[in-house]
């Protein structure tokens, strides 16, 4: 199927592209009134991933409603966990609560590598997604990477220091290794299943790259970011770390099109550790939406100047926050969208 | 009084010392079985703080027992808000909690400027632990940075990503300067009361500075650091600003004598980054203390010759992690101790 609005593949790929395309992290979510109409017939936060039908909703709400280049499939990271055999809640307020946590070889050893039939309801819904958006924009599939994931299976939940996860670093590296390298492999079963249901371009998300040292991250979370990224080589691939501005010079070596920026990484900085080889995706605080429309404006094109004319997928440097107003929002979608070098 | 131990009062001016000092952030603390006994006692956290006689026997316990180069007086940096007018409580597993935050003008305006007799604990913990240490150790007093302080002022709580405050910068600029400029006056007042009661340096601690942007940190967190840098010309000053890793090169320009760093800051890069003017401070990261005793010995090590002989005071990128082993912590202080270059 030809892609009518393709202009985030093209810059993925380093083409010239007409102007810079724009997409928001979190962009289906609780800011759109959309969302949390159908969020609120929903038992819960899972049973709206695991439903293909209502998870295709929300993933073109951000299409129709506020303009974006692309589509986000709606799911959610810890998927993986729960298809190698570690379920969990999504407790409201709280986030993400695991029964079962990893603490040795034998739990190591009990887990599957996922394959995509485990993931079916993501791979369905991608498959509905594309029929639904009938090539009005890319759809763009995602996973957690295998540091991220890990540390959610020996913590149990979200920490602000993930001490639990980095202890077991320290203290167990082979058994680290073992355990990333199963999720490297489901990773990469999954990523190639939403590939074949459809996806359009991918995203891998390290939430917690930034709890680690520069040496622990090259050896437990870089060493496998790298395995997935020459594993995938059929779409455009993005990577994005978060808080990892100590591996921007290793980013720019791996083998995929599109590193994302937080907002704490200075632009021009960025673009010269990680080399001209790669297109730039991000970096506006989500906070800045909390401005007035002025403020906004001039900081959106100020970023735009900023990154240049090629190689940049506008984006905020972190998922948008849940109490935003979708006017503004948009008014930042909109202001990318009009300016033209 | 003259110091006996005045090894980290030299490296922080940049004269040769025999060896590197160490201390450790959040030394005195619950990795000490004599602090819980302490603690226990007490009916919480904010009595111990309050009570010069208990503050000043849990600064020097890690004096006597793990052997540290200085002592740092026991206290907490919620202490200048409730001088302001503002208290708060810590919630025991919880943390900090303020019943009225600030949020209009007229909130600011009943702030008071702090002075060092509305701190008179803190100030009479100081003179005790003096009298108590005679001369053993140096002893370092503290403050929050001021955008740390204003943060909690706002939000009246933590947060991971201190939305509220930062769209208070976003949306309230000429109020922020405002409550910012009463803050660094009240820690100028505090800081300066800390030393005539005793306190042989000061270490400022910019807790948050990492949900920042580059550009709102030159505005809102190091304008008023570099003016409490340079109100203190009397004893050594130590600036850590966690997280801050994009405002090295201006960290460098401060009138401060030592940068702290946090372990996602390679060695190398920071020094080239902060220049030779500066002791840097740090930087292993807390989680290295579960490792096993030779791993631990072996990264400070490696950590200590990537600092090099001079200009270092040896310390963790954070606080220890409450749950650490005593007999661990104090092995990276003693491979500290009897490392020779």
């Amino acid at each position: 199927m030809t892609i009518k609005n393709d202009l985030i593949l093209r810059a993925a790929r380093g083409e010239k592209t007409e102007r810079t395309p724009v997409w928001l992290m979190r962009q289906a979510g609780r800011i759109l009134p959309e969302y949390r109409e159908v969020r609120a017939k929903m038992g819960g936060f899972k049973e709206l991933v695991e439903t293909p039908e209502f998870a295709c909703e929300v993933t073109i709400q951000p299409v129709d409603i506020l303009g974006v280049d692309a589509a986000i499939i709606f799911s959610d990271i810890l998927v993986i966990p729960e298809a190698m055999g570690l379920p969990y809640q999504m407790i409201e307020a709280k986030g993400p609560w695991f029964e079962k946590t990893i603490k040795s070889e034998d739990d190591i050893k009990q887990l599957r590598v996922a394959k995509p039939e485990d993931l079916h309801y993501v791979i369905d819904a991608i498959k509905l997604t594309k029929k639904e958006l009938n090539g009005r924009v890319p759809l763009i599939g995602f996973a957690g990477a295998p540091w991220t994931i890990f540390a959610y299976m020996i913590e149990g939940s979200g920490s602000k220091t993930f001490s639990k996860a980095k202890k077991f670093l320290y203290t167990q590296p082979v058994l680290a290794h073992q355990l990333l390298q199963k999720i490297t492999d489901s990773t990469i079963n999954y990523l190639k299943g939403q590939i074949v249901a459809g996806a359009d371009m991918l995203q891998l998300f390290d939430s917690w790259a930034g709890v680690l040292s520069p040496e622990q991250y090259k050896e437990f979370s870089l060493k496998y970011i790298s395995q997935i990224c020459n594993a995938i080589t059929e779409v455009p691939f993005t990577v994005f770390a978060k808080d990892a501005h100590f591996a921007r010079v290793e980013m720019g070596k791996l083998s995929c099109d599109t590193i994302g920026l937080d907002w704490t990484m200075d632009i021009a900085e960025s673009r010269r550790l990680i080399g001209e080889n790669k297109t730039l995706q991000g970096n506006i605080d989500p906070c800045l939406l909390y401005s007035d429309y002025d403020v906004i404006k001039k900081e959106a094109i100020k970023m735009l100047k900023a990154f240049g004319p090629h190689r940049h997928i506008a984006n905020l440097g972190h998922g948008l926050y849940p109490d935003l107003e979708k006017d503004k929002v948009k008014c930042f979608v909109d202001t990318v969208k009009e300016f033209r070098f």
